[in-house]
């Protein structure tokens, strides 16, 4: 009777103060399972003690408690964790280890000592981490354990998130407050939210991550933030994480006291290789340099007559030695050329292919312009058989309404993904340029611009922990489904009851398309408000180059809208496969999504549902807004899964995008309608304000610029 | 068995996640007394439903809880909470409820319905919740509470905190993270954080809050900004929170269509008016605005020729006729006049006297400079008994080593309150002034700009909460002892263990005067960074205003250093009653403490102690390096009390301290021998780098700048 006083008091107590539900946690909750889910207490055997196998062990103690409570003395149930290396015991069991890779796991259900046994092996330390984080999710997603015989490696090398943070603790297109990075006091006070990063990056098995804004700063790699990058190198080394730098080109004039940042210069060259032993003597496991070069107004060879393969290569050349790589952007296009923008990056790469050092990886954004809400594939990808190409994918919704519009980007990355380059013929697939797999490359990568900020929940918005979360498990396998992946995600993060997670995950797969429908349906692409990128702005005409504005993109006119990059116009289709351009420029072939993209079209045009292309625009933009209602109507029956304060946010705001994706739709059609000059489709709304009123809206506070 | 294998299984669970120990609890922590304390778990009677009382009896019943456990059916023993209004059983105790004011709060033990009771009673609901909060940090410090019969009432009627909040969430002088108000996401979404900051202040008695920045943007007063207070004020509401806005003088121009902001212009007087009405219609209980004008470059009354008076006087009456205030700060000083710029606020206001309206406060900062780490108290306290004065305290340590530096202000705070202005003969303290007890006022105010932000522990460090919770206190009762509120705050936020809470109390008490040491000892001044206030920096001289200068305050040369603000000087000391200035004037009298703020002296000047000047000069900063160090070794010892992760944080912060100490010192004492040209005091280390090297460092990503 006293104890079970003492009981209640606890459990009361656990229920009212210990769970704080503002999403810190994220996927990795490790609540209790139900009653009856048939998963019991199980012991760990002992493990070695190394930096990496004591925190694969406390992430198992601490998931094993929380999920199914902790085990008691004589438990018979164990969990045997380690590499061949470190414990005799799973040395002796002789396991086919091979296929696990350098850092892959094998979890295998086995007898041990006469007990009921799980074992989780690997060739390397970092294999046995991840093994963990996978064992545990499978108990977080309701998956038998019991009979387990799982082998996994992942297909990608280098799988990394780039912060866009700035030295003054600003994200540039981040929408969750500052820089998890306290600059200030690194490196003499490391928060202990890096170890919680680093935990939550090692769950999905990313090991690289760069610091710092690609639009650099040349501080950035002087002695006092070396030492920063240094602390943070060393909280985030036994996750097998490895910290890379954006450096920007021009930092021998800035730090260096140059007059050039000329790469063919040998004081140029020697200023680097200089860097970067100074840079290795503080982190000697340093990732390398991420560069965005003549692009955007930043430095780069370009400025002295060299070629991207001249800078890359230089700076290779420094690194090398140490083991470090150079990750250069294809993201750029030239002030001077005045060609459609889309074509530039390829245009620039391409003929380059084979130059690159081999510690070169040219990181291509999934899509020719700018991480849109849809993009065709770049047509770098499968382009350049000769080079390391790896993808960067946008994880921060800079262009999908910021953190508070709910827009799962799984699908949209593995619809690139599992786009057809046809560079080797049919099932050329991006995924497996990007794995290496078509070309046999070697040195992979994939890239994701974090979401990640001071916010409690890290992202911003609950559901953007999602966008983490997919990229995460994609970089891993690049082949997996993204349907799959969300219902993993909401089963760990949310509820693994079955009436949450079917509407949730269909709530979820939905999402992106909807947002293409309210922002830019049909192939329209760059329509946001100049700047900011907050909201609509297809108006936005002029100032410093035509290819930043909205009108150069729609090209809409009293004869039609779209941007043609078929023969007849850009011919941005000849950068693709042939029959993949051909596709792209034939009427008959291209998928309607990317309608617009390429082609340029009268208003009377009929779309496959016999529409004309005014009213398929129109009731698309409708659509969008629809969905967000629908969204919020299931969200709403979520109630009774979701605990009430995550609840709360997530309704409020589905809110703010309703009343935004409305506005998208009503500037949309109101600044279209002045060139269709045709009237709604029947049944379709008026906007209740003037165009006027929607041009005339201002920003001036608004975040991540 | 099986029972208490699960209550080992919860005990654990509780230990290893429930409380994550990052300050955020601030000093409502809540956690277990010790067995045999002598506290036993009590039922709370039924209490009436109104939104405060909700508050107060959630509160009481978390605080219950978490100290000593849930009561269970039929406790003997009962807390009985409410006001004579909404409880029939309170109303019968006939308490005596008069001393208690329209704030305060009366605690009794007594005997109910024949069990043993607490009564926690006051007129208005925002007192039960105040009481609320007393009596729980009755057990939270380890008192007696079987025989209570406690009256509290606050002696000052505004007890604000003052937010330099910038409208992109940047913190003017602020250190720890963002600003909380999440702006961008406002009015749709309430972060569950406001609810905890309303509930913080309410434990301290703070009762209203300025949400931005003084240097204001009339943006600030436009309808959407008004709905993002609005909301804010609505969380607040039940904690007994108003809010205010800071207002900019020249909003009629900027916002208002209007050509001029002429305080004695009828549109202008329509403007405000008309403002103060769209305000009140949103925000019933709009607290009023907080006003800086004609001084650092913000607009202001005398661009037009007009006075502060008919400035203040013309917000007064906007916001007079719905009960708003106007706070007028008398932080100016002249672009134009080149006068000390010690004497310009009074200089400035003294004449005015008298000329407010009732609903004005003059918001007087605690010295007449700026926040230093130690400044005589203000001479327009006590000088103007006619106007409503009210304290601004700086709470955020701008110029006390940022978040890094452990200072606690409460010394500094009853410095000033306890500093004896005589202007009604011996014993008329500032606090006698402030609480309006001095000249017989009504609306008596202190605000202090918060040190409140996104970080994790809100206020950039632990010990930093102290700040606040002091500031809070004094408030209520500035003739409290700092002391006894370090010992209460350590108490509560740390350890009520003795071993711990006696070596803290001194190290707390000890640590402001440690810091003047190592940066402005015997009433120095202003010898900071330029701009960014961040480290020595006494050599700065020239750029925009002399007076923003340290060479400006300093005054040193070969004859010796310091501002002589007697007769031969600037006459500063006339300024004050007859008697304080006097003695401020005379060698023989003055504290030595302020020599240098009143007297210049020749650098062989003999001290007190027998040293020189020089010598006692350099004595001071080498005492406050060691006394850092003291506090490294104090805190060393606390570890078997305090949490890891806290006592950690502390320590890294200390060791930053201490070389931020020794290079004040460092730096301080090689530019001073420049003037000096003696050598240092026998057993005095030699800086160990040129003072060319000390100039040179920079600080480009300095925070809260």
């Amino acid at each position: 009777m006293r104890l079970s006083a003492i009981l209640v008091g606890l459990v009361l107590l656990v229920a009212s103060t210990a769970w704080a539900e503002d999403g810190h946690d994220l996927w990795l909750r490790y609540r209790p399972v139900e009653a009856g889910a048939g998963y019991v207490p199980t012991a760990i055997a002992p493990v070695a003690d190394t930096p990496t196998l004591r925190i694969a062990r406390a992430e198992l103690e601490r998931g094993l408690r929380g999920l199914v409570g902790a085990a008691p003395a004589g438990a018979d149930r164990v969990i045997l964790i380690g590499t061949p290396a470190s414990s005799p015991a799973i040395a002796g069991l002789d396991l086919p280890l091979k296929a696990a890779g350098e850092e892959g796991y094998l979890i295998r259900s086995a007898t041990f000592d006469g007990r009921s046994a799980t074992v989780i092996a690997a060739n390397r330390d970092i294999g046995v981490l991840y093994g963990v984080f996978r064992y545990l999710s499978l108990i977080q997603t309701r998956q038998p354990v019991d009979n387990l015989a799982i082998v996994s490696a992942p297909k990608i090398k280098l799988r990394m998130l780039n912060h866009w943070d700035n030295l003054d603790r600003t994200v540039e297109r981040g929408y969750a407050g500052q820089s998890i990075w306290d600059w200030w006091k690194l490196p003499d006070y490391a928060d202990p939210r890096y170890a919680d990063y680093a935990r939550a990056n090692a769950s999905l098995g990313i090991n690289g991550t760069v610091l710092n804004n690609v639009n650099a700063k040349a501080l950035s790699l002087t002695g006092p933030w070396i030492a920063k990058a240094g602390a943070l190198a060393t909280v985030f080394r036994p996750y097998g994480i490895r910290v890379y730098l954006s450096a920007r080109f021009s930092a021998p004039i800035e730090i260096g006291g140059l007059k050039t940042a000329d790469p063919r210069d040998p004081a140029v060259r020697a200023f680097w290789k200089a860097k970067a032993d100074e840079i290795y003597k503080v982190i000697p496991d340093f990732g390398g340099f991420l560069v965005k070069a003549n692009s955007e107004g930043q430095p780069g060879p370009q400025d002295y007559g060299a070629t991207h393969a001249d800078g890359a290569n230089m700076l290779a050349d420094a690194v090398g030695p140490h083991g470090g790589v150079v990750i250069w952007r294809a993201f750029v296009y030239s002030h001077e050329q005045p060609d459609d923008r889309a074509k530039q990056g390829y245009a620039e790469f391409k003929p380059f292919d084979g130059q690159f050092r081999d510690n070169v990886v040219i990181q291509v954004k999934n899509g020719a312009i700018d991480f849109q809400p849809r993009e065709p594939f770049h047509p770098l990808f499968g382009a350049m058989p000769k080079s390391n190409l790896g993808m960067e994918f946008q994880i921060t919704k800079e262009y999908l309404g910021f953190a508070t519009h709910l827009a799962y980007l799984g699908p949209l990355y593995e619809e690139t993904l599992r786009a057809d380059t046809q560079a080797r013929g049919k099932g050329s697939t991006v995924a497996r340029v990007i794995d290496g797999d078509l070309d046999g490359r070697k040195l992979t990568a994939m890239a994701g611009v974090a979401n990640i900020g001071t916010d409690r929940s890290w992202s911003g918005s609950h559901f953007d922990q999602a966008n983490w979360y997919v990229f995460g498990r994609l970089a891993w396998d690049p082949d997996a489904s993204s349907r799959d992946i969300a219902a993993d995600w909401a089963k760990m993060t949310f509820s693994p009851d079955p009436r949450f997670v079917g509407p949730v995950v269909d709530l979820m797969m939905g999402s992106r398309e909807t947002v293409v429908d309210y922002m830019t349906p049909l192939g329209l692409h760059h329509q946001m408000g100049r700047s900011h990128h907050y909201g609509p702005g297809p108006w936005v005409a002029g100032g410093e180059r035509a290819d930043w504005t909205s009108v150069y993109y729609a090209m809409a006119g009293p004869d039609g809208i779209g941007f043609d990059r078929t023969a007849r116009g850009s011919n941005a289709v000849a950068q693709y496969a042939p029959a993949v351009g051909a596709c792209f420029a034939d009427l008959r072939c291209v998928d309607e999504k990317d309608l617009l993209w390429f082609h340029h079209l009268p208003w009377d045009y009929r779309l496959k549902s016999g529409q004309t292309l005014w009213e398929g625009l129109v009731t698309r933009y409708s659509r969008g807004v629809a969905g967000v209602d629908a969204m919020g109507k299931t969200w709403g029956d979520m109630a009774p899964y979701v605990d009430a304060e995550r609840h709360a946010q997530v309704t409020a705001f589905l809110k703010i995008q309703r009343r935004e994706a409305q506005w998208w739709r009503d500037a949309s059609v109101s600044w279209f309608q002045t060139f269709s000059q045709r009237p709604l489709p029947a049944g379709e709304a008026l906007p209740p304000q003037s165009l006027d009123y929607y041009q005339g809206l201002s920003f001036p506070y608004a975040p991540g610029i």
